[in-house]
């Protein structure tokens, strides 16, 4: 399930799969319409897909922040150089103008590269990271992209990052349909 | 400042005003980038429009709930029919796809019809109500629309509905630029 990585000579090759809430549940959560809980709202005129993610960010008197990252897309094969997490909040990060955007995560715990799976997010579909699991900075492919986040505001230190060698060219390949 | 309210005969007309921070601030926070603090994150690769709302969520420990709200337009002229408020949380309403919508209020309180104002979200704003913040439900413009929700899930009955006075016709114009 999910990506494949691969080692070649000093290259780490990572295959992107489709973004799926089954693939990607080891992570977090994954905020779309397609299979999520829904009833009617609003006299029959809405649906609501209901409660898509599990927001954490009250430790040490945290409260939720919504912001908006906006991004230039990254070039293509995808190398890449830094992953962070959160350790004391999930992260919700949602297209804003349907753009699609490449989610690149590793487990929550001591940072293992060789256990680094990239997911290939279409146009609405978001994701929520969960508390402590490692994640490549947002990588927007094609276009500039605006994405809605939801993470915390507080006091303390919420962000650890490892620098990757760069010696090992970690490089993540997207299905040929979504080279733009 | 906002809409302009005229009463004629039984029709109450409503002007829509562009949505903007001064506009809206008895109500709540308007989300979107134009205006607000930002800095770089990621290597300048991104830029972070900070902290746009305040998420009001907590109140008999609640928790924040992400979800989608997909909604079918509403024909023009818009005849209201119903305003609600959520006495225990804020209620963030941000488009998804560049949806635009129409944002229809009146002051936390005692509900009073005739201090409803209306204001015309453009692609890329959203909103947070106020707790407490009389809102019409979601009405989008043009177009099926999905709304990213950012409200409170847990305990307690939050939502107060007041039914118009269907005598009244209490009916938003939109500027002749936004009718679809």
């Amino acid at each position: 399930m999910g990506a494949t990585v691969n080692t070649t000579g000093s290259t780490q090759i990572i295959e992107a799969s489709p973004l799926t809430r089954a693939g990607f549940a080891e992570y977090g959560d994954v905020i779309e319409t397609d299979g999520a809980r829904h009833f009617a709202i609003n006299a029959g005129r809405a649906t609501r897909f209901d409660d898509l993610a599990s927001v954490d960010t009250a430790e040490a008197s945290g409260l939720p922040a919504i912001s908006i990252f906006r991004s230039v897309p990254v070039p293509h094969p995808v190398v890449l150089s830094v992953m962070e997490r959160h350790p004391w909040a999930s992260q919700a990060i949602i297209p804003m103008n349907g753009a699609a955007c490449l989610i690149v995560v590793a487990p929550a715990g001591p940072f293992d590269a060789t256990r680094i799976r990239a997911f290939l997010a279409g146009s609405g579909q978001g994701v929520n990271y969960r508390r402590g699991v490692w994640h490549h900075p947002l990588l927007a492919l094609h276009h500039i992209g605006d994405f809605l986040v939801v993470d915390r505001k507080g006091e303390g230190e919420n962000c650890d990052v490892v620098d990757l060698d760069p010696t090992l060219r970690i490089t993540v390949m997207l299905p040929d349909a979504a080279i733009g």
